[in-house]
Parts: structure tokens; sequence; C-alpha cells
């Protein structure tokens, strides 16, 4: 997806967010969005919105010296879905139909997303998002394809969700390789954040994609990790970040995710706050 | 007021609204915002925020060639206002406190603001805004000041919100100076606007403060006007530029607003859509 005009000023928003996540220091912050706007210059329209949201946290980084400012409010997020666990994993095992039923449930673990400006409530957000209807739900191509899938490629997306990525991997009961990025960034799921939720257990493999930016971006990702998600039988990408670096790719890939801004709402055809299950190059 | 870290991501959304209201030309747009992103390292937090709002319109009309991109926007908005005058108007003669309900439709009409990004419909947020509690009063000090007051300076914001200005003029019924912007600024009130909504009857006088700031900016007004506003018996200010623009000046003034971001609620002590009749340094 390319960069729409309207990402900018939300740049500048998440910017400042991250600022004040990070320091306390008001120079500092407004350092950042001195840096952050003399950037916008350099943004190309045709560039893809995380290729940019990498900048302005490798700018974070430098102005602060803090690594990962997230760290505190990623265990803590993942903390409070853990608790939630039993309760869903008993919602599914009672469901009629335990796959799209966890399916909704790893989409509702993307609510925990503070890389957009949108606050979220994980127990009641969760809770209200198993009764929310699907916008676009391709759950039979979803199904066909899982069903003679020898292996699924499965891109993380936020560190809370990941505890709503197991139980949809505990449900598939199918070799999975999870997907995690390579270095902290906003509350993305790294290897640390794997190791405390439990999915190293319940996967095959779990390896990282290369990617400095908060999502799956292919150009900044690494050889290995291509050729991985080329090859792959099905992939599963959640979240909004991993939809902007893959939407235009040409292969086919399952998108789950909870939709959090009007442009990418505008760009599926849906509103936002929809729940989305969306197939795209089925027969690529 | 001065300048929050909140302002700089707004003041980008606020110029990608006003770019897109202006020109249809992405590239104009772009340019626009590749301006205002250059500017950030410019701004001083000490600064007015609508000292930074002149900047950036200024920025508008150079990049597109447009002096009032809002003019038919403030047409439609009287149009709308007026319609509503008869009932207004009425409500008023049946109150039992005419001045306090002509005070409260006065505020309800500063929800006419482009210059925020807040959507509105002025005749359903009129009328929900007449149902509800002022979050500050300063009615007394108000009726008090007023009662001795020979004349009045009554600083306009909107174009739309003329027509209220209107009703608590004619409602107030002693000489009245209303103030006007010298050039055309967001949706805000110039002579222009004064002669459609009828203001020129009901007033002693229309003058300009020749501030081209969307806001009572005193380092931006004329000698004129500054004399005149030291020396008036009774302030009435509209809207949030003229608070942010007068909050900190030594005289009294009576601040009539609907509070409509976070960074003025937090500067005023109450919630963001509360409205206020707030009071300063009545012994100056």
């Amino acid at each position: 997806m390319k960069t729409y005009l309207e990402c900018i000023p939300c740049f500048m928003k998440q910017a400042l967010k991250a600022g004040k996540i990070t320091t306390c220091d008001e120079t500092k912050i407004k350092e950042l969005l001195d840096h952050v706007g003399s950037m916008v210059k350099e943004i190309d329209l045709e560039d893809i919105p995380p290729e940019i949201g990498a900048k302005i946290y490798k700018k974070i980084h430098e102005i602060t010296g803090v690594k990962d400012p997230y760290e505190e409010i990623k265990q803590s997020n993942i903390k409070e879905a853990l608790k939630l666990y039993p309760e869903l994993k008993e919602i599914v095992k009672k469901s009629k139909d335990p796959l799209l039923t966890a399916v909704k449930i790893a989409i509702a673990g993307n609510v925990i997303d503070l890389g957009v400006n949108k606050e979220f409530n994980i127990t009641k957000d969760v809770k209200k998002i198993l009764k929310q209807d699907f916008a676009i739900c391709d759950f039979n191509e979803f199904k066909e394809k899982f069903e003679i899938a020898k292996s699924i490629l499965y891109l993380g997306d936020n560190s809370g969700e990941g505890v709503f990525d197991r139980i949809l991997i505990e449900t598939m009961n199918k070799p999975v390789t999870y997907v995690v990025r390579d270095i902290p960034i906003i509350n993305d799921i790294t290897f640390k954040e794997v190791g405390v939720i439990g999915i190293d257990k319940v996967v095959t493999e779990v390896i990282s994609s290369g990617t400095t930016a908060p999502a799956t971006v292919l150009n900044l990702c690494n050889e290995e990790f291509i050729k991985r998600f080329d090859e792959a039988e099905m992939v599963i990408s959640k979240g909004q970040g991993n939809y902007e670096g893959l939407s235009e790719v040409k292969r086919s890939i399952f998108f789950l995710l909870k939709v959090k801004c009007s442009v990418i709402a505008d760009h599926i055809g849906v509103s936002e706050d929809d729940i989305v299950l969306k197939a795209i190059n089925l027969r690529a």
C-alpha cells in the first residue's frame, strides 16, 4: 500500500506518542518532532508507510538512547492477554466451528496496537470483537487452503496479540513457522516476547523476517525470509502493518486484521473498526 | 497560551484539511505539508498557536494562489445559521433569563469552527448545546460588568457564528464595537460576512483587529485596535483562537467558547466538548 497524504499528520502524531512513552524530556520530544517534520519532504507517496515508520522509530532511538521504550507496556499487555487465555481456549473448544472462532480470536488480539492513534482495552475490546460480524470473511477460501497446506508461515504483529495467535496456532494443529520482527519496534513481537507467551512451544520454528520496520516490508527483509515467504504453501499475515507492507505482493496471502485507521479502511473498502479476513491472489 | 507538543501534529492535520479544501492537486498539498513539516523546527513552544496558524494559512495562499478557500463554506454556514435565527430569537424572548440564554446561544455558535479537527452539524449541535450545562459559568461577574459598562468590545470568531453573536448583541442592547479579522483566514469572520449577517446594523461600529492570524494575537494587531482593546470597559472574546491569543493578557476579558481540543481543555481545566463562560482579571 502506498502512503496517503492522511498518513503524514499521523506519522507526526505517532512520533509524539512514541516520544512521550520514551522520555519525559520535552526538549528531546521537540527535537524528534523537528526531525520528523524535516523528513516530510523526503516522503515519496509511493513509499510503503511502515518504511517511513522504521525511520521515525530509528530517530527515537538515536535521540533518546532508549532501544525498547515499549518493553514494560509489552509485558503488561502480554500478562493481561494471558489472563484471557483459558477462557478463550474454552470458547474455541465449545464452538461449533473452532477454526473460525480461533481466527476471530486472533483478529481480536490485533486491537493491542500502539502504532495507531487509538486507545484500547484488551479485555473489553476482545469480548466485543468476538460478538462482531466480519466485514470481509474469506473463511471458505482460508479453510480450503488450510486443509491442503502441509505447513503455514504465520506473520506475527504486536506482542500481546501473540497470545491470541497462539490460540489459532494450537487450533490449526499443523506445522507453523512464526515470524517476528528483527528488532524491538513499537510494541511489535520479537524473539523475546515469543518466549514469554510460549509460542515457541507450539510452533515448528520461530524466525525473524529481518525487517527493521513495524511491518513485513519485503525490501527491508532478509534473503532467507524472502525465500521462505515465496515458497510457503500458506501465508497468514496479522495486522495493519503487515497489510500495508504486503497488500500489493503477487502471492496468495490471508490477511487477518482489525481496521484501525480510515486510510486502510478505504484501501480495503470497509469501515474503521471492522474486522477482516481477506484473501488475495488465491491462484498465485 | 503557549504552544504544546500536541499542537504540532494538529498543525499538520489542519494544513492537510485546509489543503484539501483549497485544491484537488495532491502534489500541491504534498508541497504544503513539506513546508509545514520544515516549519516545525522553527516553532518555539513559547509561541502562541495561532501565530503558527497564520504562517500555515499564508503558505496555503502562496502555494495555491487561492485567497479565500473557505468562501463558499462560510456562506453556506451563514445561510444555515440564519435559518435558525427566528427560532433562537423566540427562545431568548421566552427565556426566564434572556441574557444568559443569549450568552449560551453565542457559545453554541462556536461549534462552526473549521480550524479544529472536529466535524460539526450546526442545527443539531446548537440544539444540543442549548441543553448542556456550563463547565465554567462566570455569569454573575459577566452580568455585573455588563450592567455598568456603557459600551462593549466584542471579538468575533467564525463566520457562521456571527449569526449567534448578533442574537447576543441584540439582547444586550448596548453600544457594541464588533471586531473582525483583517483578511480571510480559515472560516473566520471578516467585514464581508458581517454585511451578509447584518451585524453592522445592530452594532455601533465594525472594526478590524489588523491580525492576519486566526485569532486576536496582540503582537499581530494594529495600534488602533490595541488602543481600543486597552481602553474598552468590557471585552467579550469568542472562541478558541481568541482564547489562545489572549489568555495571558493582563486585562479583564470574558471568554465565551466551546472547547474543541484536549490542549485547550487542559489549559482551562475542563473537558473537551464543554461550554465555558470564563472571566479573567476582573479587577484589571
